[in-house]
């Protein structure tokens, strides 16, 4: 696919001077009028579903099933941020008190107000949820920001679409012109991300690209609140009572969350900790090689995942399965041990986008930790463990919770539920601001700005806090 | 004073090595444990307030009431933030349910850990209350975090001693080593802000040594959030029935929030917007003629403040009151026009910390409204308005809303109440980033992190989601 739409500079400040233009009214709106828009922008969004996935599929490679669940989830999406920023109206009071301590007070009421023009960085990987009408664009037009999406150079045309079919729906709902702006190509998106029209910014992409931007962000002039979802490696320990007894189950598991999307999910699990005395190749190599994998969603993807996994290969992983020079791409497996990745961390820790995972092999507990402290910040962090692992797991866990923002038990890290309580979301490089989740309703806080206001008449207070 | 205090190397390497070992085990601690000590520091503050406020006035040139009041808000802080942790500690829980749309959802159940180790760069302004045992400090002890000081060379050896006392009370408190450290010198802050140990910072000082600072922490391999607090004018409106009715009452408010600690105050009204047709520099010049200026807090602050001053002249403005080039400082003001301020706002616009302010005439709604777009982020912004001052209040409010963290009506911006609605913050370069507050009970979210448990047993849930 070599589609070229690349904006223009008149385009890009089109899309900045819209957006700046609808700032002010739609930040204006109610949370429950912005609500009956997002609803109807998910109403459209399923109306054009079939049309839009017939694109996605010739642009992604990803599956019709997959993508089907995706446009739910994003219709989803769209829905449930608008009914939360109804419901969750920030309003804390403190009323006068001429003998508070240490000092008298004033009337003080605290909301918030939408952070302004927010930038969208769209992702490769999930072209409805994490693109075009996507988490970070959903959550930000229920705060009340306008939003301009950057494109993702791997499925232009499904962006194009996507985008008419949101802003036709959410003009239709009486949204201003420029509540939803979209600019294609880098250079557009730099530009956009340089300009002081934009108050904030999400992303969600490969560690290197989105420090850069991050880096932008922060020198500017004024610089904004870049929301960066990185790299993730997920690891999973899987404790020697749990492993000796449900060997082929978890393998199993691992196997699906590692292939499933061909491995291009940020919570895939990219690094099994596995007891060395109970062994697992035979039978890892044997499920991954029935496992189905499909192209990876662009050529360039396909060329960084080889790169990737040759690039661990070099820094002594040993192949248990698959073929990295295949022209077509094949699950894989790796393997090293926990003292190796102490010694030499980042050379054997590279996150390969794709299906492959790299299985860690640990003697005892101190080698186990070891390698865990030796870990950069994750989204996720997985333990499988029986009765047996428990003195295990009490070492363990206080080194993942501070390594990672969601800590599993029992349970593989893809599939990302869309609630209030989740946290997608960690310590650098999985994110560029720990405090902040891109998936659930908190999504929705990156965008809103805490104000004050003190002794003010009630006839010019908001009505949050009236 | 050029008392030279300056941390040697291995001095900070030595604080860094305890606030990192402090980290797990304070953390670890339940936040009623954390109130206990933090309550014994007040106590110990309070107790040692007569011979640390002897050093403070010596140091910093503030008054006996003044230093006094201060200690109180410390010690205040130091418990209130610490109760508030204890009442707010995170909890939401979404139960596993199998028949979820748009797919099953497992339990999910979202809490907050301590961020690590914090870094806090003490201000000159409030030798208690934004230094060594202040608000920063307060409130990354009470989210659980070990504090390293970097003390302000304005008052080094108040530093030392407030730490002293706050370092004795937490370890008698049963804190353990390191929970509090310092090291002092700009070279000894940056070494420790570079550190990858060290996962925030809290400033609050100058626009431009924040923002190096702020670039500092956004440079490392690992960046982290820096809460600065920068520059701010805080502009006061004062529409022309309000100037009309009572200029005298209005003006004296304002000579008074001006002139209070020197004018040494982030929140000081730097910029006061008046009707042109209503008289008073005559009156203005009489209040400031008689208020009682101490001198600086250092020298080089009185540098600064003549040179902001002068800058001011320079770019425009004429003097109503006061003589910039006096040895000792002199209660100032300086006017120029809203269309002077449109036209060039930047050179007309400099903060002088100091007791300056700029008064801005304005013709008419428009003007005001040119003037005030012009306007850079601030803490806050007040409004003093009359029933016949409606229609213009409604039209600037908008204006003041989107550029301040808080908004006040008929009230001066200083004196900064600690309560749970109150915001500390504002568009940049009010801070560094606009949804934090340095001031109240959520100062302390700063230093949380989120994390959700997945589909854990009970026994390994933190205690505050089981």
């Amino acid at each position: 696919m070599s589609i070229e739409l690349d904006s223009t500079s008149e385009e890009v400040e089109r899309a900045l001077a819209s957006a700046a233009a609808a700032r002010l009214p739609f930040g204006a709106l109610s949370p429950s009028q912005r609500q009956g828009m997002l609803h109807a922008a998910a109403d459209a969004l399923t109306d054009a579903a079939g049309e839009l996935i017939a694109i996605a599929i010739e642009e992604t490679n990803l599956t019709e099933p997959r993508l089907r669940g995706e446009v739910a989830r994003t219709a989803f999406q769209l829905r449930a941020y608008a009914d939360a920023a109804v419901g969750a109206v920030r309003a804390e009071i403190d009323l006068a008190d001429a003998d508070a301590t240490p000092a008298p007070r004033p009337d003080l009421r605290l909301t918030s107000r939408p952070i302004g023009v927010v930038l969208n960085f769209a992702a490769s990987n999930f072209p409805f949820a994490f693109s075009v009408a996507g988490t970070d664009t959903a959550s930000a037009l229920a705060a009340g920001c306008p939003v301009i999406v950057k494109a993702h150079s791997g499925h232009p045309l499904l962006s194009r679409a996507t985008f008419k079919v949101l802003d036709r729906a959410l003009r239709a709902a009486g949204a201003p012109d420029g509540t939803v702006g979209i600019v294609f190509g880098r250079e557009a998106g730099v530009t956009a991300l340089r300009d002081d029209r934009v108050s904030a910014a999400a992303f969600t992409g490969s560690t290197s690209g989105g420090r850069a931007l991050f880096d932008i962000a922060n020198a500017r002039p004024r610089p904004i609140p870049f929301y960066g979802e990185l790299g993730s490696l997920n690891p999973v320990v899987v404790a020697p009572s749990a492993a000796a007894a449900r060997s082929d189950e978890i393998l199993a598991g691992f196997t699906a969350s590692v292939t499933g999307s061909s491995g291009q999910l940020c919570t895939k699990p990219g690094v099994l900790f596995w007891p060395s005395q109970v062994p697992f190749a035979e039978r890892l190599s044997e499920l991954l090689g029935a496992s189905a994998v499909h192209p990876l969603l662009t050529p360039g993807l396909q060329r960084g995942y080889q790169a990737s996994v040759d690039a661990v290969l070099t820094a002594g992983a040993e192949l248990v399965h698959g073929d990295p020079s295949a022209a077509t791409v094949e699950a894989s497996a790796l393997r090293t041990t926990a003292s190796a990745i102490a010694a030499a961390p980042s050379a054997l820790l590279e996150e390969c986008f794709g299906p492959a995972s790299l299985v860690v092999t640990y003697d005892d507990e101190s080698d186990l930790l070891a390698a865990l402290h030796a870990m950069e910040g994750n989204l996720t962090a997985a333990v499988f463990a029986d009765a047996g692992d428990h003195d295990l797991v009490r070492a363990v866990l206080p080194v993942l919770e501070d390594n990672a923002g969601r800590i599993l038990w029992g349970q593989w890290p893809t599939g990302v539920s869309v609630t209030r309580a989740q946290f997608h979301g960690g310590p650098y490089p999985a994110t560029t601001n720990p405090l902040h989740t891109s998936v659930g309703t908190h999504a929705i806080d990156r965008f809103l700005r805490p104000i004050t206001y003190q002794n003010f008449p009630e006839e010019f207070l908001p009505a949050a806090v009236r």
